[in-house]
């Protein structure tokens, strides 16, 4: 049964109304590329859009852009292909200076029939090892993750903050796909400043039992919302997450990588 | 390198800075009982909070409200538990009728060491059929996923639409875990009016070479931005997503299911 609405309350609530998030698309970035300061880059399109940094804002950043930055990129024609990846590319019908790539990338090889998923230096689980060729100029060139991606994030959140004198968290994201479900969401390879797990275990629902199994992927579900507005054709690479509460922490997104004694398929 | 900024440039970004999401939650909804209207509830909270509903918003729904309208819980003293429920509760030191319950949610069980994952009637891979006593009232009282999640996304979201007249879609939310990255996501499990898949295979990206392999999971990423605001204990289950763009489609979640022959793991 609705109780009656005191004005109080209506203040309260009306108020409680403005806690949403906003996810907005930063326009107008230009190419990046090696060696560019992607910071300023970044400030400087928001500048453009007449969109100011606030304090809290999460930075959603696609893979790509950093991998350009930190010149990540590989030219096929300079590939030597291995015995593995000669193998691998007469089984999947695929280039084998791609497979060579990939394998270089990789840590061990979860699966190689018709898609070829790899767990990568990092410990993500992927096809292909991230590695990739569109949004990339050039015919025969791949880009590839970037080698510490939760490192790339804490050197742009460190200058993000020195330039504006804000705390400003950073994700660095790409799509992955998922082993039952069909489709790719994006999700986060590199995360400083906002944390990467919330663990609410031990908290309590609103019928006062205990919430067991919740560790929720706050990371991830912030790069997925950034997705949204990031699609791949319509070069929107860097995204804020605006109005999330969260407490800034050093939080790695590594740290989401399941460890080998839990994984459900080792 | 930059181009000169003309006025008509400027209106335009200053214009497309506003083509943003927003993630709005609905304060104030009340414990949602057995035969209640959820389309009803929903928009008596939001009359409320001073919040209208507009046309192509996405109001995503915690499944547990669904399951509650629908009757869909369980009382374990109630359940009679089976040999195979008997067998599984010893070795995974759990409740045998609980695993009793999640057993007649379940088409397959696809691991049950330490964890219990299962393969749901909906065909969806997760811990426990989705069965959980979080969040409902009562020491004994289980609640079960919607037995149709599809179906009862289109029938709210039609009750939705003609009482306001404006075209809403639905998702119906749960956070699902996933093998190889820790922490739960909020995913969708029920879909009316949304696209679920995106399928940019032989759009162009910015280089114009064509995207491969680039299907993505909107419904997904969707869930997972209002997962943001719909932390468990918050008491928010339903939230809008407002300003995603999309063409209105009846589009089940049930299309994510990855078939039997592409499932990476089968």
């Amino acid at each position: 049964m609705a109780k009656p609405v005191k004005s109080a309350d209506v203040t309260k609530r009306a108020t409680s109304v403005r806690v949403g998030i906003e996810i907005l698309p930063i326009p107008g970035l230009p190419e990046v590329l090696k060696g560019d300061d992607v910071a300023r880059r970044i400030l400087a399109a928001c500048g453009n859009a007449f969109l100011a940094l606030e304090p809290g804002d999460v930075l959603v950043i696609a893979q790509k852009i950093i991998s350009k930055a930190e010149g990540r990129l590989v030219r096929l024609s300079s590939v030597e292909p291995s015995a593995r990846a000669l193998e691998l590319a007469a089984k999947l019908k695929k280039d084998a200076r791609l497979m060579e790539v990939i394998l270089r990338e990789s840590r061990r090889v979860v699966r190689d029939d018709h898609v070829l998923i790899v767990e990568t230096h990092h410990g993500f689980v992927c096809a292909n090892a991230g590695v990739d060729q569109s949004n990339v100029p050039g015919k025969d060139v791949v880009s590839l993750l970037p080698r510490d991606s939760d490192e790339s994030a804490r050197r742009i959140r460190t200058a993000l903050m020195k330039r504006t004198g804000k705390d400003i968290a950073v994700i660095i994201s790409d799509t992955f796909g998922r082993p039952w479900r069909l489709g790719l969401t994006n999700v986060a390879i590199g995360a400083a400043g906002v944390p990467v797990l919330i663990d609410l275990r031990g908290s309590r629902d609103r019928n006062a039992k205990t919430l067991h199994a919740t560790i929720v992927a706050v990371a991830d579900e912030i790069a997925a919302a950034a997705g949204l507005v990031m699609e791949k054709n319509a070069g929107i690479p860097v995204v804020i997450v605006r109005g999330y509460r969260y407490t800034p922490v050093l939080d790695p997104a590594s740290r989401m990588v399941r460890p080998a004694n839990e994984d459900l398929f080792r």
